[in-house]
């Protein structure tokens, strides 16, 4: 059960990333008063902002600053107030040392049960990947303690899910997880319209809820369930039941 | 939460297969209240009795009175009461019509929200393969209300899932769903020493079931597991939150 | 090309199939002249008719009858003329010889270039797969002159095209061929509502024509493509250049 | 239809993987009049050349200019006239931002509708992995008008098709285009006859292409291939129509 | 080592599909003195013999007659002795009890080391397919000894070894064992003459005979490796050392 | 046969790897008089040491002195005497040109018939996946002469075999060579021993070992498998005969 006891942290490549496959549950997430840390590691500047660079003189500055209006915006739908913006470069984003134990820290200051991030193939997006491995060893580092970090501890190994890619099949997800999101829908609907200059995504994962309800119901047979989000996982499921 | 509105349907292509690979599950649903309803298609008479077969003029009828005696004695050390032996040839198992509309009729009278049987391979034996299909089969056409049968109304769609094979990689078996057996444990053993016969089985179980516990405390970081089962699973999960 | 001598032979396993799965490509193939020949296996009527049964005192002949007229008026939307029911049982549908020599006979009589019909793998439906083996087996043995029938003589290798099943991930479909179905998205709208009991699949496959042409979009850069429907091929592409 | 409007952009590894696993279908593109830009990332001087560095007194310069050679009478063969040699080390090749802005820039320029390169596993070379992912991911940055290279202007997302690898099986190759060669076969056995030092090669790329073309006969029943080439493809089929 | 104590039993669905695909290696096991059985299961007079019966009046018992000539001459070459062939009806063989029994028999009289026969996946024939599980299912039943036959007595477990199909690659092959042949090509090239109306498949075994080759030479270094066949294998290897 | 001519390479990512993984092969080797080359590129120091930072003012020194003294006395256990560590950092462990050449260098002079190291997948071990690539791609660059690298000459291509990861299954582990080690048993029950701080690896690879043996029976048919060891291979055998 969701609680105040359940961390949740979320890692998105770019500014909306973490709307369009993931906006649902964590907005279930913070209704149900789970506390959710939100790292976007980039503004989406160079790989993910087409529309804004169509417009005459555009500066990368001014690119960054309407993401990063978007983006707060959305996340306020959502209710989520602990947001960090790393602002690496995009398309393609790399990784040293240095941001690993960037990375290392923040999961052994939030001690995250769940993290939620971009799975390990995305067809059409070499950052996603790159993010997938990224998070998941940063989270196998912070669970090991003589990777010594100043002031930091250890962390429990944290469950990592996969965001559904945006070409599900060539990119060989498979719906491992789908969440329920109806009772939060509208809130996901307005963080997706924050995005306006991506109509056809609005659009796009508008249908994409409602295929995915239709999935839960017929793997379920729960009539209820309108919309919903679908994940894989890194993991198997431990623990005492089926579920 | 397992509880006595859970129904479990658990089938069982010959007679040890439930012991050997749920054994340590079926004991905890029982232990918590849950409906258990065990199916047994076969003794394993032509193809699991190769120790009984090596004594001198043994008979079909003796073979599947022992198996009868050792199944009806496992079955007692988990508590399951509600136990179906149907006494089909094994090695090979074959399903025609009338089997099929009998195992839509005990699903649509169990009206399972679990179904525990064997998954799709298994490298070594035919009859786990067939009898999986078989399975997976009828829970999809108890849901539909044009397969008419008499006395019989249409149930949810059931989840499935599968037993670990003996030879899990080359079975290609994942586990996607590793349950703790902990607090049931020694009524496994007890049960698994119900097949004196097939020793070198007993050890390989027991072996394993430590094996899949030290796997559950490594996935979930939680160290009170000790000894867990795995098994596959025919859908993804839904429902309202990562677990 | 599509043109006049364009041979295709569509076979859906239940009355819908069809309709949901490849309507749009065939309302273009008729559009464009090709000879468009339909065979439609069975009426759905215990597996897909589950409206028609929660109707008091429902009949299979009526529910057959319902279904029927359903098909030809969906068929009319698409102008197909060539159809054949077959009224094979479903929920299971079985094969034998005879069952296949009709198949093998119908495809020495059209002689199709492209055999549309159910893909190798459908985790929801087993009469999908028995289906899609049954024809795949058919057009092998269509080609041989070993295989005798009177009256026929053997066809050329036809290539063969698999629906998407309703969950493609778990069924394991990757889209390897997307066909645009602008022009003809209005008969395949109106050939849908001819299925009113099942309105969620009307919405279903509405959504879905709508991502996969977000999916021609996005693969081919061509930014005409609005509605498009996607299929698995059984063999590679032969030709004389890259399409 | 291949014509003067086809843009084809091609990546060789090293000096003659071109040849080897494309040259047939680079001389038909050049003789039905398609715009054909051959890119050689390196002499493979490291790599490929053993013959050579079994000469007493063998260098780097020497290697080079030899194999230079080869490459350009090859190239003469198929009417290639658009080639550039990169001259990257290889055995291990590496890639930076510099490289990657170099070939984003080259594919803006040439806008190829096809990139035929290496596909994303080679058993045995290791360079042919990386090329593959280095050259689809400039494909992708190609299209983002946020990728800022001065002078360039974005192209649309080219399709990318890959070389059949050396041992296709364990390189989970799988030949998704095969392309009939027939009518330049000669050129391309004149073509490989450039790299007398590979005799091995020169036997086992003819019996090759032998093999395909019985392959090409027997998926689409067409008796007129005598001769052809292979390839995986990186994206699905988009288009009007089955082919 | 091969010697007069290996027992070897090949299993062919059809007349020369012994020949094409492990005739080198059948040859190989005869000149070292094994003990090597040959069962073939039908005359492939439906689906195997396009060109006989493209003479006018052709009957079936000539299409046998001649295509057991074909066998018995072909098996001549390698100098099998020990021949039978069961006269199944192909293009579709289909396998009851009986048949199964027949198998089991085999077996447990040869009791066979290695059996090679055809692979699970066949992606232009099914009865290839149906063959390898016949055979792998009756190598299973044949240890048991539940499974009583009159005048039989178990076997060990055989090891499976599966011919590689005509279209590697779209079968899912893998060559997991390749064995060089080089010292009995000649009997191969000789045996595969016996089937003179099959001129493309004599050119096709000879030319992929050369690639094996060429692969034997590259994953070995060995250079002596001139001729060579692949094969799959069903279990994993179990010994002693690293082979 | 393993004798005095054997070389063989066995290359650890950390500490203990050769042990629990490889040690029952390392040992079998070592008695039966092949040249075994052992190096350990880390001292786990940083992932595989957590028991030992659990010490107050423990330090990287100690650390390494402590796992030093072990894998000393586990290799003397084994008879191991050629033993380098080369003091990489681990957790993450990443490889330069010069680290590459080193390792070219080292296979060079050991010119090892078999390379045993880490697989190509390790879901819970980064450091493990990188290694593999690492020594994989060493083994090709040490057979080609244009790789000039002063002092050495050119080895042939070694076949690799890669060690079980800790969890099989979800590393997409197959078992395809199962070594017996029911005669060094012993000897590895000892070396697993020097690594105390870690028992439940101890008692997971005591029962592991018995699983393998388990298999090791089941799938040859020999009762005298006790234990065993499971290993992948990269490449495909080629040999005389089927093994």
């Amino acid at each position: 059960m969701i609680d105040h006891n359940t961390n949740l942290l979320v890692v998105s490549a770019h500014a909306a990333d973490f709307v369009w496959r993931g906006g649902g549950t964590i907005a279930k997430y913070v209704k149900h008063n789970a506390n959710v840390s939100l790292v976007i590691l980039s503004y989406g500047a160079r790989g993910e902002s087409n529309d804004l660079w169509n417009i005459d003189g555009q500066t990368l500055e001014n690119v960054k600053r309407i993401r990063r209006e978007e983006i707060e915006k959305a996340a306020g739908y959502f209710g989520v107030t602990n947001l960090e913006i790393w602002d690496f470069e995009d398309y393609h984003m790399s990784f040293d040392k240095e941001r690993m134990d960037r990375m290392v820290t923040k999961i052994r200051e939030v001690k995250p049960h769940h993290i939620l991030t971009h799975g390990p193939r995305d067809a059409f997006n070499p950052d996603h990947e790159a993010v997938s491995k990224f998070v998941f060893d940063a989270s196998v580092l912070s669970t090991s303690n003589g990777v010594r970090i100043e002031g930091t501890q250890t962390a429990k190994q944290a469950q990592l899910f996969g965001f559904e890619p945006h070409q599900s099949e060539i990119s060989d997800f498979k719906p491992e997880v789908i969440i329920d999101i109806t009772e939060v829908y509208e809130q996901k609907e307005q963080a997706m319209n924050c995005f306006k200059a991506q109509q056809h995504l609005i659009d796009y994962y508008g249908s994409k809820a409602k295929l995915r309800g239709n999935h839960a119901r017929r793997c379920s047979g729960n009539k209820e369930y309108k919309y919903a989000e679908a994940f894989s996982r890194f993991f198997p499921y431990v623990g005492g039941e089926f579920v």
